[in-house]
């Protein structure tokens, strides 16, 4: 290695205008997994035709047979490292005897082809390593688990030692997976597209209504920035700037206190075109999710199919409908228009209608329980129905019975949701407003206030804002949404009229914008997906923390570094601020 | 483009096993600047070739002469637009007549030759294209200045309409050429050399005495999130966990109130390996930038050239010389030894040296106010010399008078410091603690406590740490700091060491770092690169404001959008915080 560090050296002198062979020395030496390192190979390299070849390999010792052999490990694999045997040797033996699982060494030894009979199955299992020297470089303590992969640890265990749960192959799998995707998608991007990465910032103003973005306080009494929720108002103004094409793998904050599986911090791959229309953006998508498809997990066909939001919500009841298995909701009203009393009485009143799902085998194979739990869940959320009448609600609630029959049917042996499979959904049309929660009688967002009317809706807006359906659409893959976005609104008077009067929020927040909008705005629309959410999906995860490399507990804290932690009175007093300490009585102090 | 639209469906249903001739007709309709687009070219891109050819173009109208002809501008570039002057196109000449600059619109035309004789130097001087349709998606009201590259703005107006500012061809070009510079950064790390592309948290815990650090209140009371200032524990943390090797561009965040030319978030690459030494990171760096050089900025010559501190401050004055030009310090004090008495005085003190520039042409080109300045500077800093007889401080100074001399010469129109020049320079061997400024007493880390020692003085850390010199490197351009990186401390007894008997910290905080060290930590190291600063560099700008989009003012406000903001105390209450507002007398009430 040291005669290697030379040559590096000597080349690199003349690597100005190095000859042919000299370029191809410089960069078969200078490149790969092992270029500038103290090793010549990886663990999980070596093979027979490495026979004969003297390597000095770096790893953790996986599994110590302690007179006999150590498995060394490294993110690339593993490699059988012989204990030499002969008393000339006795001090190397010496130490790799002592040594404890996990523990860090460097091994300089020769490759041999293992005796007959004794090779495996493992990449590196025709060869074996004989030691002639070795270093020790970091001796490892008591660990709290152990590293192998079928060793089932707690959650919180897990998050705590994340430095060692990262070390199972799962996980490297998922990270280095994670990498290359990115990776891929850049080069669609940026390479073959023309996109710009540009960076937006993510200390900004507080957005009108935005419950959900953590505060951050600033040396200027009572002024705070804010960590927003996503790049939208920026990927806009950039888009007015004429960058034409932008993306960014956007990080963004959500302040949502304790949710399953959501991070206050998460990553987006977020997107923005110039004169571009719906289908330009779909292709655009479809177009970067096939090149940058990992090639181990088979190939995806475009273009996707696309639903609209309707039939969505009539065959599935839900909008993000998970085509992988069948059991649409079927309209069976016809068959019990005269039978049945109390049907006839529902039917009568004004959208009722009888729904029903097949659930094929269903009666052979699900048990009283069963049955008698979807009856109760029927049950339970049906009784809401009742309080509101007139709204959308029975649809979502068989969607709900939809999945739960495939998880129980899954349960019972039947391969329902193919897991290797990848089924893309274009949802489109949506309705670009709803009636808010709490005030029916006023519209909010279905999505964000940007998005543009469809161009036969567009006339509406000023007289029937409730019936307007949006450009938006939403990419779902095996029934989870993985992507949204929109053609925006690129005109300052239409945007205008969509806060002030149809959203009845006040429009000076976002003057700038408005002001952009009048100042040379093209078309443009764009998409965000979210990457950790696809990363799960593709690589089989139950959550998204098992493709994040550190995440936050279910209760959003770190749980390695005890995060989030208190912080002295002292430290608080160049931003102003003070805590209000709960009181016992509930009520806050000041 | 319809037809084109048809066409790419047709070919899409097919792409799954497409002939020869449909991918290559797939790729060359869905890929380059103008894929799923409503344009079929850019204004910059049409050349004689195109003639008699039908183009759609999109774009801002840059100017109007309103009878004849409009130039088209977008991101790359612009083209003439004809008017056509026929009756039976007067509804054309209306529109385009009636247009304001920087309106937005879509023309389609066809390509002709320029008539002779009015052919010009522009990329698409050839041709123009004459106008047979026209949409016009924007109309743009009047701007607060022109777009023109030459029209200058004050800072403060480009900041607060950066959309339009960003139009400029400058830019343009910036952000453009800091998008291929990571990108080609990217490639090199990630496909060449094997590293992980691993994103890790911002919302973490305040580290011990990170006075710098943003705070972010959490739902649960007096419990704080930091925004860090760099990803140090995690990488250090994902070496431990076997990733092998790291890299992220990284959101950094550092609040240091108002300083020209620093940004409260700013990014930088960051890059940490295991199983390398000092050699093999500063051989990674060079080979990334010699990669990922803009290739109209000239290649660059590896490896740089390397200094040690020690004779970085004896020669210049400073640890980040600039290489560009000479005026080194020049050590006199053997001619004065016998000839002036208080020089001999002031020369028997220990350390006690005369230094001296020499300024070529100085005493020809610079002026009575000039050398009265330099007088000026040197009294009024040497004046400060008596308070800190013992510290290094005369050198720094004179570090500071041969820069001002080298901005004083080029004032004289000297050519000193070529801008087209960059000369980068490693400096190694840096003291690995420095005394503290307001406890000399008392050690600090004179980067950060995880630095090794050089072997060579490892044994120093336990008897004399002051003169222990650490493994650590700081890269250089063209007299600016660009990056600095270090080998890390691997095991956790040392790290323990320096952090409570050398810097005496409280080693709790960093309980799950020295508890990584113990579980199989290998030798690793790393590097940070600062990208604004890098790219600032490369594109010749001023300050790192031209080569961000959404920059922060000398403030550390956002002009444009008006962050920080207030926000009501019915909105902090879920964070249990209140403003601390000042009262008259400067003291804060509760």
């Amino acid at each position: 290695m040291r005669a290697f560090s030379f040559c590096f050296q000597l080349i690199k002198w003349n690597s100005y205008r190095p000859s042919f062979l000299l370029k191809y020395l410089y960069f078969a030496l200078l490149s790969g997994p092992s270029s500038f390192s103290l090793r010549s190979h990886t663990c999980g390299e070596l093979r027979s035709h490495h026979v004969g070849h003297r390597v000095i390999l770096c790893g953790w010792a996986q599994y110590l047979r302690q007179d006999l052999f150590v498995i060394l490990r490294d993110f690339s694999g593993l490699t059988q490292v012989l204990i030499p045997q002969e008393e000339s040797a006795s001090h190397l033996k010496a130490v790799l005897s002592e040594l404890t699982a996990e523990s860090v060494i460097k091994v300089t030894g020769t490759v041999r082809r293992r005796p007959a009979g004794q090779e495996n199955k493992m990449p590196t299992g025709e060869i074996e390593v004989i030691t002639e020297d070795v270093e020790v470089f970091n001796v490892c303590c008591k660990l709290p688990f152990e590293i192998k992969d079928f060793v089932k640890k707690s959650e919180s265990l897990r998050m705590q030692y994340r430095y060692l749960d990262l070390r199972s192959s799962q996980m490297q799998k998922n990270l280095r997976l994670r990498s290359q995707l990115v990776m891929k998608m850049r080069e669609y991007l940026c390479n073959v597209q023309g996109f710009v990465d540009v960076e937006t910032p993510t200390l900004f103003k507080r957005t009108p209504g935005g419950a959900k973005e953590f505060v951050v306080p600033s040396r200027e009494p009572g002024l705070f920035f804010s960590l927003p929720q996503s790049p939208q108002q920026f990927k806009q103004l950039l888009m007015v700037a004429g960058i034409d094409r932008y993306f960014q793998v956007a990080r963004c904050y959500r302040d949502e206190g304790s949710k399953p599986d959501r991070q206050p911090e998460f990553t987006q791959v977020d997107i923005e075109m110039s004169f571009v229309d719906q289908t330009g953006i779909m292709s655009l998508v479809e177009g970067m999710l096939q090149h940058s498809w990992p090639a181990e997990k088979g190939s995806i066909k475009v273009p996707f199919q696309t639903m609209t939001y309707e039939v969505a919500m009539r065959d599935y009841g839900v909008d993000k409908p998970d085509l992988r298995f069948n059991m649409k909701l079927i309209d069976i009203t016809e068959i019990f228009t005269v039978e049945v009393e109390f049907l006839r009485s529902a039917l009568s009143q004004p959208g009722g209608s009888i729904q029903a799902i097949c659930v094929p085998s269903g009666a052979k194979l699900f048990t009283r329980k069963d049955l008698e739990e979807l009856k109760q869940t029927a049950n339970t959320q049906f009784g809401q129905v009742d309080l509101f009448p007139l709204s959308f609600i029975p649809r979502p609630l068989l969607g709900k019975l939809r999945l739960r029959c495939a998880e129980l049917l899954e349960s019972c042996g039947v391969s329902l949701r193919d897991p290797s499979a990848f089924h893309f959904l274009w949802v489109v049309d949506f309705p670009l407003f709803l009636p808010k929660e709490d005030e029916p009688e006023q519209l909010e967002s279905a999505h964000h206030p940007f998005t543009a009317a469809l161009l036969e809706d567009a006339h509406l807006l000023y007289t029937e804002p409730h019936k307007v359906r949006g450009q938006h659409y939403d990419l779902v893959l095996n029934g989870c949404e993985i992507g949204g976005g929109s053609i925006r609104i690129h005109k300052a008077s239409e945007q205008l009229h969509v806060l002030k009067n149809i959203l009845k929020e006040d429009p000076s927040l976002l003057s700038h914008l408005l002001e952009a909008l009048d100042s040379g705005a093209p078309p443009h629309g764009g998409i965000a997906l979210g990457l950790d959410r696809l990363t799960s999906i593709i690589v089989g995860a139950d959550s998204i923390r098992d493709v994040i490399a550190f995440p936050k507990s279910f209760r959003g804290r770190d749980i390695m570094s005890r995060a989030p932690d208190t912080v002295s009175e002292e430290e608080l007093k160049p931003y102003h601020i003070s805590v209000r300490w709960p009181t016992e009585g509930g009520e806050e102090g000041k």
